[in-house]
Parts: C-alpha cells; structure tokens; sequence
C-alpha cells in the first residue's frame, strides 16, 4: 500500500521536496501515535510544514554532534507535538523507524510521551505549556552575552498555551534585550485541548501582543511553505527577536480529523490511520542534511577562573545570612561559569553584591519570578551555574518552572530570602513559610539552611559543585557569627554546638531559630538541664548519623523551625529517624498561626518557636 | 508647625479640594511611616492624586457599610502603598489619626505591613505584586455574570509589578470577556525596588500591550487631577475594561526624595518627614463622604439550592476517581453557590460534567492557572463556592496564588488529577508527584486522597462545607469500587478495610496505592501474614487516633503513596504519630525515581510502589 521514496534533502532543495519531507514527518506522526497507542497526532500534523522549513533550510545543527556549541538550538514548547520531533530526528537520521514505531512512549524508552533530555538532541523537558519561549530566551541570552556564539534559538509553541502568563514574561525580556538570535513559531491551530482556542484563527491580535512587547511579528499560513521560508529568513536577519505567527489546521493533511474538535491527545484507531496514511501520499523515506553549525571559530576565551575567597566573618558579630549570601557569591564571581539572576530585589536579597562586582554575569528579570528561574535553566544548558534569588515566598510563582528543571536534571541554585515569620512588620504576604517543603519535594534537590555567616558563605560556594537544583534558605535579621571563617559544612552533615556526655534532650534548629535554640538551652542550663543543641544546616540530605546519634544519647529530640510544619525541617527529621529505625520523644515547634506585622521577637513568640517555647517543650518531653 | 483645615468632601467638591486631599493623603503617608519606621511612602506620594480622585469622584462605597453588596471594589494590588491606603481609611473617617499613628506595623494591629482582610475595607491580602488585578477581574466577572450587580472594580497597580506574567493572564480574561466594570490604574512611577522599572515613563508601550490584549488603555499624568477625574469618568461608562496608564513621579511632593533611587520601601527620617510635611501644606483633617453604591435593587433572585443527589457507584465497578469527581461535581452544582473553573484541561479532570450540566456557572479560563485560581479567588470573596481543577502537576503554576488566598483566609476548593506516576505514558512533565507537599503546607488547608468513586463523590461534596482551602487529589486511571452508595467519609477519619484481632502489620495507602496495598495484604495472607489495610483518604488533618491504634495493635506500619516521600503522606503519618508520642516500625515506600513513560504497572513497579514491594516492606518490618 505505501510506496517509499529515498532522497536526501538539504539547503538546496526545493520546496517541492520540502513538502514531502513535511508529509513524511505527518505519515510518521500517525504511525508512531497509532502504534503507541496514545499520543497528539494532530498537533504534529499542524506544525510539520513550520518544521520541514526550518529543518532543511534554516536550522543550522548537526545532528550527530548535538554538543557542537555554535549549534542551533530547537525547543518544542508544545512537547505533546512529540510524534513530530520524533518523525523529524528519524528524517535526520539519528535514529529508526523501528525505534520510532516500537519504542515511543514505551516503558524504559528514550521516545517518551514528551520529550526530556535523555535524549540528545534535546534540552529541556517541556509539556508544560508556556515555558519553552522562556528557556529559549535564556539559551539565547547565553549564547548572545555570555558566549558570543553565533546561535540562534527556534521556538515551536502551541496556540493554547499563548495564554499562560510565563509567556509573555519571555516575550517582554526577549523584546527589552533585542535577542536578535531567538525566534518562536506559534503553531495558530485553533483547537485546544476540550475545544477552540481563546483567540481561534485571530492571528492579528496574536501580532499585536507580539509587537507590543518590543518583538517583531511575521504573520504566515502555516501551510505555504514558501511564506514559511521568507518568514524563518526574516527571524536569521540579526535585526530583532521574531515571533512567527502561523496560521495552521490541526490534523492538516488527514482530512476525517482535519479542524475537528475532539482529536486531541488521540491517536487514530488503525483503520483511520492508514487512510490517514494513504491520503498523505504513503509512506516515504526522506532524510535530511539542513544547514551546519558555523565554524565555531573560538569566542573570546572565557577568563581563567581564578581563586575564590571566601567573606571571613568574626565569631560574635552580627551579621545576617542574606548579607554573607551577597559576599560569597560576588567572590564566587572569580568562578567565570558562575551566573546570577535577580528578580528586582537584589538590594533586599543582596544579589547585587554580584551585580557590583561582576555587572556582565548579572541578570535582571525584574518582578519575574517565572523568568528568572527559567533564565537560569537556559544558562544551565548552556553550561554556566546560575544563582537565581529573590524572596523565598515569590519563589513560590516559579514552582512549576523548578518542577521541571527537576525533570529536565538541571544543574541550578537557587537562594530563597526573608524566610519565616522572622521578616518582621512587612507582614504575611513577604514571609516564605511553605518554601522548604516546596524545594525538599523537587526530585533531586538539595536544601540548606544555615544559620550564621560564616556557614552560609561555605554553603553558597559548595552549591556551586553540587548537581541538581540546591536551594539555599537565607534570613532577614542579623545574628551572630558562629563559626570561624575556614570550618568546613559538608553537605550532608551538621554540627553539634552543645553536648556533653550525658545530654537530657536535643534542641534542633536552623536559621533564626537554632539562636533560640542556643539561648534555651541557656534557660534549660539554669534549671540543671542539660540540651544538647544541632545546628541542621543540611536539611536534604540530612545528617542521619548525628539525628540518630543524639536520640541515642537523650532519647529526646525538639526540633524548630520557622515555616510551616508541614514538609519542612521537622518531618525531614521525622523521615530520616524512621528510616533509622530511631524513635526518640519528639517535639516539633513551626509555625502554625497566620502572623501579622511585628517584631522579630513578638512573632517569634507568637508562632511558638521562641526560646521560651522551645525550653518548655524541652521539659515537657522530659516528664513522658 | 501644621495647621489643621476640617471640612468634608464629596463628589461636587472642585479639584482644587480634592488637591488638599491628595497633598493629606501624602502628608498622613509620610508620618505613618515616619511613625513605624518602616514602610514605603514614597510608594504611597506617587498614586495619592489617583486615590483622591477616586474616593471622592468615582468610587461608589459606603465607608460604614463595606458589605454593601452593591459597593464598588478598591483592590491595592501595590500592596505596599499601605501607608496611602490606611490614609485614605482615616480620610473616610473610617479609623482615626491615633490607630494610624500609633498602630501601623505594629503587632496584634491591623493596620500591617501589607493590607489584609483582617481589615473589613479589605477583600484580600496583598503584596505579593502582579495579584492585584488577577483578583479584579475575578470579582468583576462574578458581579457581572453570576450577581448582576452595579458594582464595579478598581485596582490600583504598580509599575514594576506588570512584568509579572499573571497581569497579562488576567487582562486577557477582561479583554476577552469585555469586563466593563473593571479598571485598573497603573501607578507609573519609573522606580522600583532597586532601580529604574524595564519600561520606566515609556506609558505608550504600557498602553500598546494594554490594548493587545484586548482592554482600553487611557494614558495620563498621574498628577493632573482634571486628566485623572476625565481618565476615571471614561473607565465609568460601561464600554469595556479600561486601564489608566498614569505617569507619576515616585515621592511627588516630597523634593528630598522625588522621583530619586534609593528611596523604596524607607521611611523618611523624622526631620525628612518634618521637612516634606511642610512642603506638602502640612497637616489637615479632610473627610471624604464619595458618591454610594446605588440602592441595590436585589438582583435576579439566586435559585433555591435543590437537594444534591450524589453518583451511585456500584462496588466492584471499575470507575476513575476524577470521573467520580465529574459527576460528583455536577451533582451538586443543585447548591447555587458552587461554581467550577477550567484552565482548558476539563475533558480530562471531568470540571467540565458541570460546564455541561450548569454552564453559566462555569468558567474557561483556558491555559492560565494563575488566573484560575485567582478567579476562583475573586468569587469568593463576593460567597461563592469556587472549585478549580487542572491536573495536579500543574497546580504548581498557581502555588504563589495558592499561598496568599491562603493568607487572605479564603474558602476554596481545588482538585488535581491525574496523580503520581500511575498516569502511564504521558511521562514525567504531567505526573503530579510534588502536590501533596505544596497543598499540605498551605495555612488551614485540607488535603482528601480518595481511592474509590463513592468516598471522591462524597468528599468533592464535603468540600463545600469546609473552610480554608481544601485540595481533592484524583488518579486518572479506573479503579474499583469499595464502598457503597451513602456510607460516610468525615473529614479526619480513614477506613480500616481489612482488619483482625491479631494483625501483624498495617498498610496505609491513598488513591492507586490502596488498591497495591489491598493487593498486598493478600499476597501476604497466602504466607499467614495478616495484614491490616487503612485508607487514609484525609491526609490533612489525618486520622490520629486509627494509627496511633494501628500502631498498638500491629506495631509495624508501611505507608505507600505515589508522591515524592517529602511533605506527602508518609510524613504526614509521621508528624501525627510523633505528637502522639506513637512509635511503631515504620516503612515508607514513595516515587525517589525520575520515572518515563509506560504503562501504570511498568511505573509503579519502577518507583516500588506496587504490591510486591509492600509485601516485601511489610515483610522486611516485621523481622525487626
């Protein structure tokens, strides 16, 4: 039934070619989904016209070496469009028809439902929606200010998702830089997911938002490979960032669910499928060897690093942990791969320590939360460690974004300020109190929470050689130096700053509250009691040795936190001693109030974690 | 040094009072804050002209009455120009000089940091910027569509505060839905937190991407008060959603500071504050009485509720929880009150068996979590019962909304489906693993995991009578039945579903992992093994007193959830038997891997949340 044609495309093919490979790439969409058994084969067949272009003529790749540095790069934001990225890596040769047809969206198989970067030719993970453009303006930025690689970023995005606000974050940081190498494809095929699209076939109104937000608009038919061609020729100009607007149909070229509702995420049943087939001119074999890289002529050597020298801080002074935050990383800064973004608070998170020291490593997003995390996932890519900032609570408006760079196994930091009820008279809105049960359940991470410069300095160098998202939980107030400058705080570990041989109870605290901590045992010393006190900066992975240790020797542990009870430092304490098999007395002191404005110590005292409460929960465990 | 001018304003006062106004509104600015010592005057000194105007001209509230249904809504989504707010307050007459003076910031008042809803002017907390208008237009929606009643919404913005992608999501939503009785007025201050804004006076690109997406855009000096009076008559006439684009100078009025860097979120010091006092005109006692909502004609009656005739699942039927929800949800769309929002995924959480059923009481807010949940939010706050549903993964986009409806003290209902790896081969970037963890750590929330049809329906009712936010997490794949029609499910409880007298081991599952478990015990029962099951279908708050019960009785406890182990139910189970001072043999199986595509059984094998490895955790327990 279906005839296959060999031929190899390139540059210098013409479009009637083209339009076979984009045929090409809608028969095996089909197959590969009806194979499957799942999967999005009309979003793949509206956006294989855009892709069969860009593939031949204007993505500049070379596809068996993905790791070329001058080399394009291609997200699919629309990361259900999978069957097309995976029909265009078999046109590129790079992997098989039998791969494709047997192993998509298998268990145990690289060709997963959505794509991740297990494969090579792939970046980031995406499927969910409206965080592409936002990489891709990060990748960009890389290679334009950080490299000076001659790159550029193509974008394929779905209509539906134009409407998550992450977008037009990207779109407005992409149009404010004039990121003359970034380029998205909005793939306008009217259907959604349960039905048409918010703006339909409006490609206007989607040109106008565009060029609002300081990018240039080219509005195509999504089907006129030639209009294709001019528009994707614009995007390579060097002028500006450009959004092509691409007026499509979903399922184009299988004419029963060609702009039907009710074809989303479905594949076709096999009879459809094969008439699909047919109707698409059958199966062929085309493969195609686009545009490579440019000579990657080497670009401005990136400096030496040279040697970093920590802040030292005297034992005793008070200084707080976000102003030894700023310190190390403006010395971390002697590190050339070290990156840092900001989303307009760098003054209050002292970030802009960075930004003094090294002005052309510092980012600013503004108010952006989403995009500043993405920001950092595209420089990551690209190799750099970004330290991303801004108040632990408004890294809440980034999860999601921190949800995938978990998926995707990027390598990023991430600091979170003015953590707990601790800030003070700014209120609830400014108080980070969900943060460390947000970060401890990303796949991967690392959380640290120290309690004093010295320690907190150590900690922002360490993140920089540890893999995955490590997360660093800073505190408005200034308190007092506990370590000498050169004590080592291995991630993982802990250190006991009371003990003796027959301890009565462990007092365990992080941040503000291991000074409460310090001064309860204080009272409890007063009163013959003798606490033994931790300092937790290792909340994931936590120091289970030493948890257990002290349940061994005082059979009764208080732990205090200044966050939520749920998810934080008490239940990862409570984990690790389960997993040990150790069950000491516990008392777990967070905050459980809605606070207001205040002091310091009045909110302290109101939420229960204040030294007061912490020696009477000390007696408390002692009398059971 | 000042002099105290008394009289009362009102609509049909000149401008040239509503300037004495405006220059008391600064002067009771700088001194609160001066007063607190902290703040944000200059904030406040930029958008007094704006406010003056409004409360005197346009707004249509009665100060005395603020749950006048028909009363306009003022929503500071510059959450931090409290001090202009609290001014406006005093000048309403509804508090007085003393409790500004004397209370801002302080602890235990209510005039914090941030406004919140302690406040009866208030309809929510903010501070967290690009909220404010999100809320608006949730409330403007809700007054048009579901009350019909005159009121119309103002909010009152930053400009640093745009680049936040939740503004576009909403002004979208009024564009898109012409929400003629919304305006928003940006405060075009030029200066941020650290610096000049990304757009500083450049009010043309503000206006550009205001009328992209579909709202009137009125451009003016935010300091002429004739412009502002004409600006805010144009946003009145009932045409569409309207957004002042207002340029003003940050400080206005106060020299020293005016319009100069630095100056965010400080207060004056005292001879600062004396010196811009006088320059404002010093002190006055102006009162406003503005124009009052029209009488309300009661709207068009609210239908009677009418009995809620839940599903009927047959047990042993195999029915998905989310269809359950579905049809649960449509059931009780009988209670006028409840109202459902989709962000354009309803076909797969089943939201939209309501659309169906009541869709005039439904709401697409397409791909936009964000506004989603603000809309829910919105209508809320004006007594309705919003249920918002997307898939759990996603959920995390609206975590930053999320957290402050929470500190609003907002009664919401929120499901998430398609949980955990058992989704199959959609992969990891749609499996919600990190949910539990989020929603737990949520101020006065409630988390329900059912396992069956029957508990999801009755709990997706329940919902509707709790306080606070209440999270429903469902599981995409059909299961079967375990209870019958009208058995009860409280809030707090579980159900022990296989038990004996002498049970050597408890399992504790939730959603696809009750069914392991149940799968388990048997395999188990086949060695002598008797195994006690627990469905602990409410997580937050959880059954105290049936595991600490377990725990005496069997000693050995394995809880399995398809969740990351941090913050879900395994430590959910820990914290209560902890404050109980219980302490049995603990097992905790959870998903530590990135999983991929396959089939749910392929993917609760690899994450070792499946039978097997519940019998051999059981088993491994009990040799202890």
């Amino acid at each position: 039934m279906t005839s296959v044609r060999t031929t190899t495309l390139g540059p210098e093919s013409d479009l009637s070619q083209v339009f076979e490979l984009a045929q090409q790439l809608r028969v095996d969409s089909v197959r590969a989904s009806t194979a499957a058994g799942s999967g999005h084969p009309t979003s793949s067949l509206s956006a294989a016209d855009l892709m069969a272009v860009l593939m031949t003529r204007h993505l500049r790749y070379d596809w068996n070496a993905p790791d070329n540095p001058a080399g394009d790069h291609l997200i699919f934001s629309k990361g259900h469009a999978s069957p097309l990225l995976y029909a265009m890596f078999k046109a590129a040769g790079v992997i098989g028809d039998d791969e494709l047809m047997t192993t998509y969206r298998r268990f145990g198989h690289r060709l997963q439902g959505h794509p991740t970067p297990v494969l090579p030719w792939v970046d980031l993970a995406t499927g969910s929606l409206g965080q592409g453009i936002a990489y891709g303006v990060g990748i960009a930025l890389a290679g334009r200010d950080l490299e000076q690689r001659p790159f550029r970023v193509w974008v394929l995005c779905g209509d539906s998702e134009m409407t998550e606000g992450s977008v037009w974050e990207a779109l407005d940081k992409a149009g404010h830089r004039r990121l003359a190498n970034f380029t998205a494809l909005i793939d306008v095929n009217r259907l959604g997911q349960s039905g048409p699209t918010e703006l339909e076939w409006d490609t206007g109104a989607y040109a106008r938002r565009v060029e609002a937000f300081g990018c240039r608009a080219v509005v195509v038919d999504g089907h006129d490979l030639e209009a294709i061609d001019h528009a994707l020729t614009v995007a390579s100009d060097g002028q500006g960032p450009t959004v092509v607007v691409a007026r499509t149909v979903k399922g184009r070229g299988a004419s029963e669910v060609a702009d039907k509702n009710g074809w989303h995420g479905k594949p076709l049943p096999q009879d459809m499928a094969d008439r699909a087939v047919a109707e698409l001119g059958g199966r062929r074999d085309l493969s195609v060897r686009g545009p490579l890289p440019p000579d990657d002529s080497p670009p401005p050597a990136r400096p030496a690093a040279g040697p970093v020298e920590l802040p030292r801080f005297e034992v005793g002074d008070e200084v707080a942990t976000r102003v030894a935050y700023g310190k190390a990383l403006a010395a971390l800064g002697a590190r050339p791969e070290v990156v840092v973004l900001d989303a307009e608070v760098g003054n209050s998170t002292h970030a802009e320590d960075f930004g003094k020291a090294h002005p052309d490593r510092y980012f600013q997003t503004y108010i952006a939360e989403q995009q500043m995390v993405a920001e950092a996932v595209g420089m990551a890519v690209r190799g750099f460690r970004p330290y991303a900032t801004t108040f632990a609570a408004f890294l809440t408006r980034a999860h999601d974004f921190l949800r995938m760079a978990a998926v995707s196994r990027i390598t990023l930091a991430v600091c979170g300020t003015h953590s707990g009820v601790e800030i003070g008279a700014d209120g609830p809105s400014q108080m980070g109190v969900e943060d460390l049960a947000m970060m401890r359940a990303l796949l991967g991470s690392t959380v640290l929470y120290p309690s004093d410069a010295t320690s907190t300095a150590a900690l922002t160098a360490a993140m920089a050689d540890l893999d995955g998202i490590a997360y660093l939980r800073t505190t408005r107030g200034a308190y007092p130096v506990l370590y000498r400058s050169g004590e080592a705080f291995p991630v993982g570990g802990s250190k006991t700053l009371r003990h003796g041989e027959r301890d009565h109870v462990t007092l365990i605290g992080v941040g503000v509250t291991l000074h409460e901590c310090l001064k309860a045992a204080d009272d409890l010393a007063a009163e013959g009691i003798r606490a033994r006190v931790v300092d937790l900066y290792s909340v994931k992975p936590v120091d289970t040795d030493t948890l257990t240790r002290a349940a061994r020797d005082t059979g009764a542990l208080v732990v205090v936190e200044d966050h939520h009870p749920e998810g934080g430092v008490g239940e990862a304490v409570l984990s690790a001693l389960a997993a040990a098999g150790s069950r000491p007395a516990f008392a777990h002191l967070a905050v459980t109030v809605l606070p207001g404005s205040g002091t310091t110590r009045e909110l302290l005292d109101q939420a229960g974690i204040s030294h007061p409460h912490i020696a009477e929960a000390a007696r408390r465990l002692m009398k059971h």
